[in-house]
């Protein structure tokens, strides 16, 4: 066990922050770290925007239905970027048909996703909080629209950071014989008698998100989940190929 | 800055591992931090796969066409996972057609590769080198078909781990001002004269992949990337859609 390791077993997500702005230099530290994680072929497929007009954090934060959004001290919004490459390789000339793929788009997501993962420990790890906006996508064509993505940019996620101003629990998370395999994905029976008490477990977590109620069990959120089906969000992949990707 | 912080600015991906083994407490506390890192919507839709069978490591080295795959002390494939989700829901008799939905995918894709961001994260910290493979999707229904991955699991990347036998160079990445923005994705133009230092340093990096000729310049790279067209990544949308994934 080591500092880094500790920060990520005591991840929560953090909902409510200090009016206390971040130093510009930590927010540089943290397009740092980005820049440093792995990238799929060396292509570095994926951008980072800054949101800090007050405005455009308030459309995002109505887009994502999320107020703290635009209370944050920090917004980063991941998009993934074919269109920095495209303009590359077209001042030369070159095809770039193959950005249609569907490996362009998955490359990039991975490069996005990665970067997104060290930005929030390495933020964590110097006393700020913060949380995942997977929101933005609730109407990815809104948001592309606030921040201006062209083509081949696509918003993936959203990190609203602050210094923290709540103390959630740690969420129990699904216990390793059922995440965690050797060698072969297993054929999956009776899972709600071998979740038990992990079910258990979650309903005693206690969240901040709505403290008059305990949570529900995790197989019942799973289960009744299945009936989420966001409008914006049943059309991600008509919108994805608007901006040019996955079109095959 | 501090240790976190450190060991991100000095990624560098391990293609070459000591004989060494990794203490098994060392993979579970892998297996925490993933555990413990965000999900969308508490869904946990990621599962992980730890290959320790030297034939089917040896059988992904080959869909990736890296040896050094099946020379690494640990080799984690993550997956998309709404298989346990989708046994969970229809345990209780629930239609799960939202898992169809790209959306579904995208939450999923999402979950598992900010936790193998984590892991990493968390193996340099530890003394661990790796590297981040996602040529597992050079052929991706061979992944599959190797770990048995059923409807709703899609491999989506390699994490191969082992102590450093290699001491490689820092990689050069794109300056700031050309990948972080502020509040509006920019107009890209005369990018090859923007890119003109840059070039020239990553030019200069010594690559230990081939040590005897330097490497391309950056935008050589890009430009002559978009002509790799790998039969089987051409194919990825397809292969997706036949495990129920992305068919609107």
């Amino acid at each position: 066990m080591n500092k880094t390791i500790e920060t990520m077993l005591n991840h929560k997500s953090i909902r409510k922050f200090k009016d206390q702005e971040i130093d510009p230099e930590i927010i540089s530290t943290l397009v740092d770290v980005a820049r440093h994680t792995s990238t799929s072929n060396f292509m570095q497929s994926y951008s980072i925007i800054s949101v800090s007009d007050q405005e455009k954090k308030e459309a995002i934060a109505k887009v994502g239905n999320q107020p703290y959004i635009a209370e944050s001290a920090h917004l980063f919004i991941m998009v993934i970027d074919q269109n920095r490459n495209m303009h590359i390789a077209k001042e030369k000339g070159q095809d770039t048909e193959v950005l249609h793929s569907f490996d362009r788009f998955l490359i990039a997501a991975c490069d996005a996703l990665l970067a997104s993962q060290n930005i929030l420990t390495a933020a964590e790890s110097l006393g700020l909080g913060g949380v995942v906006l997977g929101s933005i996508l609730n109407q990815a064509d809104q948001t592309a629209e606030i921040l201006g993505c062209p083509e081949f940019v696509f918003p993936i996620l959203g990190i609203a950071l602050g210094y923290p101003d709540q103390t959630p629990q740690l969420k129990p998370r699904l216990p390793q014989e059922l995440m965690h395999f050797e060698n072969e994905y297993p054929q999956h029976e009776n899972l709600h008698q071998k979740l038990q008490d992990y079910d258990k477990t979650v309903h005693e977590y206690y969240d901040l998100r709505d403290a008059n109620r305990r949570v529900d069990q995790f197989t019942k959120q799973i289960t009744e989940g299945m009936n989420r089906k966001h409008p914006g969000r049943m059309k991600l992949l008509e919108f994805l190929q608007e901006k040019g990707f996955a079109k095959y």
